[in-house]
């Protein structure tokens, strides 16, 4: 027996390489029905019912045409992302749940080949619903954000006690992670950010030890008061300008780790970077990372460290849920203008 | 009983932050005397007859009145470098002879200070003269710029076999040497330059796989066609706009090394770089790295290394020798415009 339930979702229509996405261009919800049935499946199928969903920029890159690392989206085809779903029916003898590259839809058939990736992540999402910890931690501060921000701080800036680090969009969803390990580690962490709002959080909620809202003072001028000796650790989230600028800040033997270019992804101009002399004279290394290069040697050793530290209350972590596959063009959208306020994650389904 | 012999040397009159020294304008050749005797000298220090200058692109940093990172030049000083002389009087129980911090004359007087630093190249000196390899080789391919380009490949590049690595300024001091120890370690290495001449020598004496005159051609166009499988390691000599279109030609996890930007030493505007974004995408790390941090590591690997291969033949060097401590200002600025060919010496005196 099968029943006919709304598998309404989100196509993406339109490659776009330059400039800003825009809603009815290359989105369009659509509303259609899904049976629910195991004839619906191929041979080591899955079908998942959808319940969050990952928002973050990078996405922004699958929309290009020209995008040649990875494969992009496809014209006519639902957009993907990474996200949390529960088995509904299974061809596949490994799956009763999961997370998996899923669609912006309300559920997913998976392919075998996506099946087999997500099986990393299964005895992690056990875990996690035995730990009482919401499954969305799972796409945010335990999962690809936090991870960069592990990453990026003890693979690759490597921090000494007492060293100064500077974060741009603080409080995003790898910043606010990464700034608070940071003091966890000792460091002197110094974020900014696009309102006063989430500046006080930083300050607040995050005890940085100092925070700007980076639309009202002068990049150069606040890193001189809240830098008074220099940047050691610059972790670079958005590129352009405000990279230009911290160079010029940046000790002797200073890194800095660029884990994205927010500011670059929907400008039709590339911004110039001047001042990249200083990385022979100070001894700069800059290190462009991915994270899905580290999953497998350091993922486990993330959930060992980051779940105690949960529980022990010494991390905190801001979640921006949107409810509705509906919203998910606008919430992806409003990520590059700031809009959103910690990690966004769409709310497609109740567990 | 003391003679007065001529001490004719190169004053530094002016700084010059931004834009092209000039000779009359930034240098001032002086005629004096100097009077051979131990008289001269106060405790520890030593008088040194002064055979060899090492000019380097380098030294244009240290005309800059900006310039905080080592002690800049003083207007109305003797123009100093590296260099090789003869140890004339010592008031210092430890020195004969050798390699240290010399003025542009003909004979200086080292402080304590500089004497002592100057010990470290001391016995390798020795050997080279017992080893018959002229002493100014020490100021290049055994000396820093070799040293540039075997602590850049080793220490930082870390190549495996059959990588593509690129040099820009690939006939000049570092350049030369780096292309001949890649070919080696069994990379395939191409290389630019400024003249036919350069590029026939890069091709026909150093063996480079390819190689290509960046004034006739573009530096875009020339690497898609030598460079057809990407490049895996740029070594970066010159920064700038062959840095920016460089990026776009990197592969997955390349290695940008920087050990000099000498297209901005004298540029009054900056360049901007606009593909950083490559770096996030393809995992590229840039190290920026200036020679004396290595020396104590790595020096004595590095002479052990070289001789041999230098002896068997496998290296050959190309120095640009220009005779006379009046010559050396436009010796220094023809860096700038590469009118040398190879590692630019200025022989001061005979041994």
């Amino acid at each position: 027996m099968s029943t006919e339930v709304s598998n309404n979702g989100v196509i993406f229509t339109k490659a776009i390489n330059l400039g800003i996405p825009e809603i009815d261009k290359h989105f369009k919800y659509i509303k259609r029905k899904i049976k629910i049935s195991p004839d619906v499946l191929e041979k080591d199928e899955i079908l998942v019912r959808n319940v969050y969903l990952s928002l973050d920029p990078h996405l922004r890159n699958l929309m290009r045409s020209d995008y040649n690392l990875v494969e992009p989206f496809i014209e006519g085809n639902v957009m993907k992302a990474s996200g949390i779903g529960i088995v509904v029916y299974s061809n596949n003898d490994q799956w009763k749940e999961g997370d998996v590259f899923l669609g912006w839809e309300e559920y997913s058939k998976i392919s075998p080949d996506e099946a087999k990736n997500g099986l990393f992540f299964k005895k992690y999402l056990k875990e996690a619903k035995n730990d009482g910890n919401s499954l969305s931690y799972f796409l945010g501060i335990l999962g690809m954000t936090g991870f960069t921000a592990y990453v990026g701080l003890y693979v690759f800036a490597k921090p000494k006690k007492d060293e100064t680090i500077f974060i741009s969009a603080a409080a995003g969803a790898v910043g606010q992670v990464l700034g608070q390990i940071s003091k966890i580690n000792g460091l002197r962490v110094i974020g900014s950010a696009g309102s006063d709002t989430k500046v006080d959080y930083l300050l607040k909620e995050l005890k940085f030890d100092d925070a700007f809202n980076y639309k009202k003072i002068n990049t150069d001028q606040a890193l001189k008061e809240t830098c008074p000796n220099g940047i050691d650790i610059y972790f670079d989230n958005v590129g352009g300008e405000t990279l230009d600028i911290a160079l010029t800040h940046l000790n002797v033997k200073a890194r800095v780790i660029s884990c994205g270019m927010i500011s670059q992804y929907n400008s039709t101009t590339k911004y110039g970077v001047k001042n990249l002399s200083v990385l022979v004279s100070k001894r700069i290394t800059i290190y462009g990372m991915l994270i899905f290069d580290h999953y497998e040697e350091h993922y486990d050793s993330f959930q060992k460290e980051m779940i105690p530290w949960l529980k022990e209350g010494k991390l905190k972590y801001k979640e921006h849920v949107v409810n509705g596959i509906e919203n998910a063009p606008q919430a992806f959208l409003n990520i590059f203008n700031g809009k959103n306020f910690g990690k966004v994650v769409i709310k497609i389904n109740d567990l």
